[in-house]
């Protein structure tokens, strides 16, 4: 990454506008702007061949990106679905069609033509986003060959909207599926949201959240569910359903939900064909089951695969899959919290039928600003397991922080679990080529909302488009998804690229600054998660309260997970055992993840830990002052509704981050009784007040 | 009303479209849009005196509108202040000061220049307004004089919202007010609102529900209602707030909220001081107290006029007056609810402090699609009365429903009380020109949300204007209210102009019919409104449940409000009491709402009333098919995305109107035992499907 010296300027305070008119880019457009700069079509003439939906979206989409601008060039863009001819003309080679899977495509570029070509009209639509991509970020378009097929096959945005239209852990507004209305209601949003997911190769969705409502499965909602797969179908995108293990009672009155009971399997198997009947690529169901309260197979002393191979004969037939969470924990842990994944799936591995991938959270908690990966991942061979990625901030500042989180979903995917030696990365876990897996997945848990600009933050937007670039291919570098975005959603001027990724880039590490740094974890307040809340002890579960993960005492702050405490150390691969077993081996940044260490531990710098932690805190908000100056620097190059959007919200973040800091450095200063280091300005506020806000309207609660 | 002959064309189903791209006109800019035609500027140049925050917005308000198009026309458009020179060089008389209020405006052309003129900038802005919509509802410019004052004084929105985003009775989405933001980002939409509101001379709001949250009133919050009344007080809005008459115990401790206690009266003293703080010049407190279980003086036996007084007291000082809603009925209530209120407030008359108004809905039940007026305007020669109107349509069909309120406000405006002999109307109670008062306002409940077009239903949106539109002058009709809302927001094509208007004025009328025919009223299901629910009749409390209304048995139907039943008829003037006794003299849309009737009654065209409330039924969905058969006549001049927002809106409300109609008729068919007349087709369901319904996600709910 570029970084380029921070101007020592004074942040320019924005003049008061008596009249805010500021009709330019609101955000609606995400990064399918097409105008950050006028661009013309890379060949004389288009000719998309073909008649179906798919291909008026292309003929539509070049419209949208071109209007009637035209290269100099004399050639022709050709948009066609491979056959003999075109292979020979383009000299694509015998075996083109042999590399292409259903949805991949390429460009290529003879003389003053070029090709876009693919096996499906889906194919196609890809091939041409990608090229479009290629012209709004400026790369060069004089010799084009590309071939690419997605990396993993299902890619699916999770939403977790409610029928009444909150969203658990929505920070952008209500829900964008307005279920009243539907389905006579065709909302342009369904067809702009479908759009943007098409562009970045996203194939699936689920509308509805994990913690399910079992009417969706009711015949009138599935006429509304129907309405919106019959939109999204020519972009490529299947519709998923989070299911209510518990429907067949509620819905139908059957005594029992229990998986082996002959009646519910078939219930389920009529309302898979009922619905097969409405949406016939329907993708599947998704469930969370016996976990926060959640019905379940455990209901009825049955393990999660009998639960998930029910469901999975019913859908079947029709090629559909169940995607089942991992994200489980007992209502009466005895266990550490961290632990009890791996040890519900591990022992069922192999017991899964092959049209069930196991949907696992990239860390083993729950989505904080910086998590180990998962010991579940490389601990499955005969079991595919999709990853979940959170897209929307929970943990990370809700949609007032900029926080680009390809850097986080990177770290995620790139994490080696040394399952099979070295190089066992995550990603190769969930691309399936690891264990040699067909089925493969992954979800983002959504964080979009009727907000103007979809996501509540201009900057959210990009998390939402590094989801779908990395599920596509992830080894393109979350810088590179950074650049790109950058250039299509706010400005080509290379200078303030540069300066905008040197906001992005180190961002969510500046938030695990001020919220969590070292390796601490789940500190923020009850119930919505906004705001500090460390000193919480007094929720009904242990594994609820933040004392339960930092365990700050007298002595020191961190919970063991060594074997001489939890041991969660035991469910890593051996190399990753051996590095957690000592604080000295433990990378930094997680080092009270896994240890309990003393105030005064020497850390490599020859700091004590105190000071240390009290330093980091620090640091994350002046990484926010500089994330405010970078952005004033820029203002000439953004537009000015663009730039405004972002400029309060780095006001409310400077405040939060400050809130963060102060709050957290006071209240663990209550244990360590250790001053906080010279230099450092002191916390503005008191513990008491930091502990007496309350927010009983924080959006997004569960 | 100019009624075109309907076209009896079948209506033109829309084909489908594979790519909606309806980036034209979604709704947002309102009745402001400025592109129905191109206009120019009504002088060859502009001149705006001054440099307050106020004339800023009116020179921006005039780039909007012409951009730089000005008329051949040599003059000069003056916008300024009243002085003795522009009185003398413009031939205003010498009065022309002493005509004008705060708020007034003169409009007056000489030669080619023109003036506008006023004595605050307010009523500069006003007069802007003004003629920007006399240039863009092509009226003559050539002569112009014109000189207004509002007829009543405090014109303001009612927000049902709440503090999470949640409206009661909104159907536009979430809240425009995002409290968890505020007050650092200050949302464009604030700004736009407090245009709009302007634009038709909305003065004040209240951003929060009348079923109040303490929490409004703590330090933290009012912080954010003090962002927000920066923003629209250049806008001539004043912030109100509805307060919860518990408040010194929820938020301070307090033993008790008894107005008469004097420890609670300095908690509102200080409170009052602590407002007027930060926001000078603050409105002043709604309050709904003692009724549908909030709390209130009759908490501690004392009156309402104890209570009002007790706020009033407070606000005093610093001129803000208390708006004390009459909208009440007891818990336990052994008297029929219309008669409630009157019976409580006509005892108090000349018990309230002089910056005390009392807010009458204006029926004596709730919002019905028709109701009389409530008997209360005109019984209280000393109290000033407000009127509560509702916008936002919870018993007319939500937001899917097109339904014109203007003809419904003027209907309330022009009732006659007679209380004061004949032309006693309900607007000069309200103006106060009846009693003398100088206290005067009006009350809209709001229909806005975060929905693009603020309102749900691009038609919807005429209800917010009229309100405004009849809250600054009530002699203006509904039709030219209409005229001017058409043309500014979507066409000026004279055709169609007349086919809107024809779809306009009668679509109130046709919910009535589909709805609650003949006086009948709250037939609607439970909780939510949504749909039909004559048969509800288990609610908690009597007067909640559809039974109680109309009361059908096998004998008639309707309730008895007579002498020889409820008695609600001598709350009105003897004109009235005396029209109303005999179901003869009782105008025929309020028949059911008077007398309970037998089926056979003969109406005055001969039918008997069964036959009769059936074929309201259906007439009122054959103006629904109208309104679809003209929508799709003027489809060549109206921009795309509204032509389609509202082409579905009536698919929905087709199937709607039916289902009432449906659920309606075989519900009462099962008292009458009679037929539906020949030639009117059957109900498409059964009775038992319709009463199998339920909605528990529809939205709005309380």
């Amino acid at each position: 990454m570029r970084i380029l010296a921070l101007f020592l300027s004074l942040a320019v305070s924005v003049a008061a506008v008596a009249v805010p008119d500021f009709s330019g880019e609101d955000g609606y457009k995400l990064w399918q702007r097409y105008d950050v700069f006028n661009a013309a079509l890379p060949a004389g003439s288009l000719n998309v061949v073909g008649d179906s939906d798919t291909t008026h979206i292309i003929r539509d989409e070049f419209r949208r990106a071109f209007g009637n601008r035209v290269s100099e060039k004399q050639g022709t863009l050709i948009v066609q679905q491979l056959n003999n001819e075109l292979a020979a003309r383009f000299k694509l080679g015998d075996n083109v069609s042999a590399q292409l899977s259903d949805e991949g495509f390429i460009i290529k570029s003879l003389g003053d033509d070029m090709l876009i070509s693919a096996k499906t009209d889906i194919g196609l639509l890809y091939g041409s986003y990608h090229l479009l991509r290629m012209v709004f970020t400026q790369q060069s378009l004089d010799t084009v060959n590309v071939l690419q097929n997605p990396k993993i096959k299902r890619r699916v945005l999770n939403h977790w909207d409610d029928l009444d239209r909150h969203t658990e852990r929505g920070y952008a507004g209500e829900s964008i599926f307005d279920w009243h209305r539907l389905p006579v209601d065709k909302d342009q949003r369904y067809y702009d949201y479908a759009r943007a997911n098409a562009s970045i190769g996203i194939n699936g969705m689920v509308p509805l959240n994990v913690n399910a409502n079992a009417l969706i499965l009711t015949p009138m909602y599935l006429q509304k569910v129907k309405a919106l797969a019959d939109i999204v179908r020519p972009y490529g995108i299947k519709m998923y359903l989070s299911i209510k293990f518990s429907s067949p009672q509620q819905l139908d009155g059957l005594p029992t939900s229990d998986p082996l009971d002959p009646a519910v399997q078939q219930w389920w198997q009529a309302k898979a064909a009922e619905i097969y009947q409405l949406i016939p690529d329907f993708g599947g169901f998704l469930v969370k089951a016996n976990s926060e309260g959640q019905p379940g197979p455990g209901d009825y002393d049955r393990t999660h695969a009998d639960g998930a191979n029910m469901l999975a004969k019913a859908l079947k037939p029709y090629k559909g899959v169940v995607f089942w969470r991992a994200f489980v924990y007992a209502n009466d842990a005895e266990k550490e919290r961290s632990l009890q994944a791996f040890d519900e799936f591990v022992p069922l591995d192999g017991e899964f039928m092959d049209n069930v991938i196991v949907q696992v959270k990239n860390g083993p908690i729950d989505f904080q600003p910086r998590e180990p990966f998962s010991p579940l991942f490389g601990a499955t061979p005969n079991t595919p397991l999709a990853m979940e990625l959170q897209i929307t901030q929970e943990y990370l500042g809700f949609s007032t922080h900029l926080a680009y989180l390809g850097t986080l979903f990177e770290e995620a995917m790139d994490a080696d679990t040394h399952a099979k030696g070295p190089g066992s990365t995550v990603a190769k876990v969930v691309d399936g080529s690891l264990f040699n897996h067909q089925l493969t997945g992954i979800a983002g848990v959504a964080n979009t909302g009727m907000q103007r600009n979809w996501t509540g933050h201009i900057f959210a937007q990009s998390n939402w488009y590094a989801f779908g670039r990395l599920a596509w291919d992830h080894t393109l570098s979350a810088e590179h998804i950074a650049n790109e975005w950058i250039k299509q959603t706010l400005t080509v001027e290379p200078d303030a690229v540069a300066q905008i990724e040197a906001m992005m880039m180190p961002s969510r590490e500046y938030i695990v600054e001020y919220m969590t740094p070292l390796g601490l974890h789940h500190l923020m307040d009850s119930g919505h998660h906004y705001g500090p809340g460390p000193w919480v002890d007094n929720l009904g579960r242990a594994d609820w309260n933040p004392v339960y993960y930092h365990r700050a005492d007298k002595q020191g702050i961190g919970i063991d997970r060594t074997a001489a405490g939890t041991n969660a150390v035991s469910q890593y691969a051996p190399y990753w055992q051996e590095r957690f077993a000592q604080p000295q081996s433990t990378p930094k940044e997680l080092l009270l993840w896994f240890h309990h260490l003393p105030w005064d531990y020497t850390m490599p710098n020859g700091e004590t830990l105190w000071n240390e932690l009290v330093r980091y805190y620090y640091r994350g908000v002046e990484g926010v002052t500089d994330m405010q100056s970078r952005w004033q620097q820029v203002k000439p190059y953004i537009d000015a509704n663009q730039f405004r959007q972002v400029d309060m919200a780095l006001q409310i973040q400077m405040q939060e981050a400050k809130w963060w800091r102060d709050a957290s450095v006071l209240y663990f200063q209550t244990f360590s009784e250790r001053p906080i280091p010279d230099g450092l300005p002191k916390p503005e506020g008191s513990l008491d007040y930091y502990q007496s806000l309350t927010f009983p309207y924080a959006p997004g609660q569960g």
